[in-house]
């Protein structure tokens, strides 16, 4: 429902859902994963608040509108598990969500995906959204890594 | 779980997913309620994002850290509804989600609540967050109306 993806469209997060990598993000930054969502460090940072993690389902569906509860549920259940080991690995102040929909929504990947971000006290998250920066797998990998030994404890 | 809520502290929220009103927001803002969720039109708004919906809890969880999964599934069943109620009552072109965590995180009142806005096409919405504005009760009462008559009528 309200879809925008053109018909040819080449999804880079069913390649990560699949288990490759799409260019961007690979299979080093997967945090978490089960038979409904996966979970990776994103490629794109804002400010201070490094390394946040998006959660995506793993079969494709567009947006909010079209994706199913047993998908959006496991989601939610990923974001607090995953908002908690953000506390407990990054020692982070808090935790914001942000999930967007459609290209006026300021959606610019065509699959649904939920993003968890640590913040810091002070740390101009309004101001840094607009400025965002590639992270290349060097900068990433220590977060992953920590988050998955984090998990792979549980 | 990381709690910041002094021990006496009057929930706003709570008064209205009782029945009551907190001063800002009362019964006329609800749009839709259940045995677990509340959902109203927020009496703060940013820039052209007006009449974004606040969905709460009915029962008192601080942040997603403590927020068990019946809750957080009903309220992303809500959000997906709203969305969708949103893109024909309002006529939007996208929507975006924000649900903010601890003091750090930007969260204001400390009892969970998840934000669903309208998005329109170069609305400015980052811009505009840092400057909200409150809105008094007869300019929020036709977007509650209209969603209430779509719920009503589903």
């Amino acid at each position: 429902m309200y879809n925008h993806a053109p018909k040819d469209y080449q999804c880079p997060l069913c390649l990560i859902a699949k288990g490759g990598g799409n260019g961007i993000t690979n299979q080093h930054d997967i945090v978490y994963k089960d038979n409904l969502i996966t979970a990776f460090v994103s490629a794109k940072w804002w400010g201070k608040n490094h390394a946040q993690i998006i959660i995506v389902p793993n079969k494709h569906f567009e947006n909010i509108y079209d994706l199913p509860s047993n998908y959006s549920h496991a989601i939610q259940d990923a974001v607090k598990e995953i908002s908690i080991a953000l506390k407990k690995v990054y020692k982070c102040d808090g935790v914001s969500m942000l999930q967007h929909n459609e290209p006026a929504g300021s959606q610019e990947v065509f699959h649904y995906h939920f993003q968890v971000y640590p913040r810091y006290t002070d740390d101009g998250f309004y101001d840094n959204l607009k400025n965002p920066r590639w992270v290349d797998q060097t900068e990433r990998l220590p977060y992953a890594e920590k988050l998955r030994k984090y998990f792979e404890r549980k």
